[in-house]
């Protein structure tokens, strides 16, 4: 296998400034009562509160960007069940570059909603890898639009990382930085952001999509379970870059059941009166679940996005 | 009647000096979405991320700050059926002041749990205001207990004018504030936050408890009325002390139907990932009722709050 170019520490520094002016400097809350209840004292990174509801609008931005004048001009593409796509639309639309995205059916309807707000042009394709590269064969074939893939690239991971970097610049000597882990771009991110610290790094992972954590295990990529889990932005494989970097710095990644993550979407909800999607409440039920690893911790959680339709009882009554 | 002692544009100064070190600077958010709809440009002030989930924690703590020690020793009371009560059991757990709330049977479940996780000592009393009054007189004849009303006081109207003022400091060259109004605390403070600026200054009101409409009206307070709205923060009539403020700086009272309120808080929870309560989302609703007056205007809300325990979908269905 060929040796992979990966970004590095800089290249998120350089993606900060890159996209400063098109992101929201999102704030970091904490709470007294949960410190209390939880023994440590938590940060938590409100990406939800990130123009088009998620972090994903950072990588977007930063990978239009780097584009070539002629790039930009020719239009990109991607395909998205979710906040990526939604992050591309609008990127797109900020940074007028044209932008199609093919949707699985099965997507989640605030998140098409999203895209489709953003002016992105929609196909929709059948749930599943195989359509997802089938559509991007058939537009590559057709013209000479520029793939952005939703977390499997350099620009994306830098921009992602701006996220973590950001949370850095806002903190004062944290121990820990979690963040939730499905395609790995928000988690890699943080790797980067967290390079020349002592600061150490975890990923929360669904129960029932861990493919994540069996591929360190293991040592190289595990193929994709048939994922299953209430957090529908944490249910892609690990990518190949992601993966390579988180190898290299990550503290431990933390399984999570479904039930734990909804627990903890709602003291969120209840204590820190943001509306966040299970896919990052993740994060804080990380916290609950291992509290003896973070006891008397400073740590900082990256609440991913906030694109949740339903209200917390209707996903219980759906579990 | 004697003339009253008003507080001033200087006192807000000095309460965000006084209180700055136990509040939260809440963010401000913008929404190019929201702003694109309503052809103006919204700067929403997030007072349900404020400490106890309202901006009443202001006050409360600028209140307590204000009492000699003497009075600190002796512990206070108030009666409240929501934000108030929690903010002061907070503010007062902070400062090591003992506080006990009369708080009413019909009090919110949510806003009851607040006021006990403050550990203040709650007694249930009656709705309405005799059994207000009394438990205040009864308390007061058994010791010294100094009293902290909920918004008709000089301490509490600087402390909740410092949401304003930070709000002016956190944005460029406002052409208007709105904030809910119920009794008058928060808008008086913006008032004060005002002076000296060109901002226009506006209340938004629910159509069924708009006695301080009418009383600007007929230049005098009118008595309460059988007040009747799913914004249950702001059901209580006008205080005299924020009433006399409000008249000599007010550009307008909005007065809101519920329905549209509610609408607007589906808009915050969607656009901004934020939890409000109704009373909160009223100052919106006035915008989007009242477009023709905030055309292209910059114009700050103030989101007084996030203490709602039911989903939009509950709450429609017990309109």
């Amino acid at each position: 296998m060929p040796k992979l170019s990966l970004p590095c520490h800089a290249d998120v520094v350089q993606a900060q400034q890159r996209i400063n002016s098109y992101t929201v400097k999102t704030p970091v809350l904490t709470n007294p009562a949960l410190n209390q209840q939880l023994g440590c004292e938590l940060f938590f990174k409100c990406e939800n509160l990130q123009r088009t509801g998620a972090f994903k609008f950072r990588g977007a931005t930063n990978a239009l960007l780097k584009l070539s004048p002629e790039q930009r001009q020719q239009g990109v593409i991607t395909v998205s069940s979710g906040n990526h796509g939604a992050a591309l639309a609008h990127a797109g639309k900020a940074l007028g570059v044209k932008v199609k995205v093919g949707v699985p059916t099965n997507a989640p309807a605030i998140k098409r909603q999203n895209i489709e707000a953003g002016g992105a042009e929609i196909t929709d394709i059948e749930p599943g890898m195989a359509a997802r590269e089938a559509i991007v064969a058939k537009w590559q074939k057709e013209g000479e639009s520029h793939f952005i893939p939703p977390y499997d690239h350099a620009n994306i991971i830098a921009g992602q990382g701006t996220a973590t970097l950001e949370l850095l610049e806002q903190t004062d000597a944290l121990d820990a930085v979690i963040t939730p882990l499905g395609g790995g771009g928000l988690l890699s991110g943080a790797c980067l952001a967290c390079d020349g610290t002592e600061i150490q790094v975890f990923g929360a992972e669904p129960e029932l999509a861990n493919d994540a954590f069996l591929s360190l295990k293991a040592g190289e990529r595990q193929s994709a379970l048939p994922a299953k889990s209430l957090c529908d932005g944490l249910l892609t494989q690990i990518g190949e870059l992601p993966f390579a970097i988180i190898q290299q710095r990550i503290s431990d990644i933390l399984v999570i059941k479904d039930e734990d993550t909804l627990s903890a979407m709602q003291l969120i909800w209840h204590h820190l009166k943001i509306i966040v999607e299970p896919s990052s409440a993740i994060a804080l039920a990380a916290v609950i679940q291992n509290k003896a690893l973070f006891e008397g911790k400073r740590v900082g959680l990256v609440l991913s996005g906030g694109n949740v339709a339903a209200q917390p009882e209707d996903i219980k009554l759906r579990q």
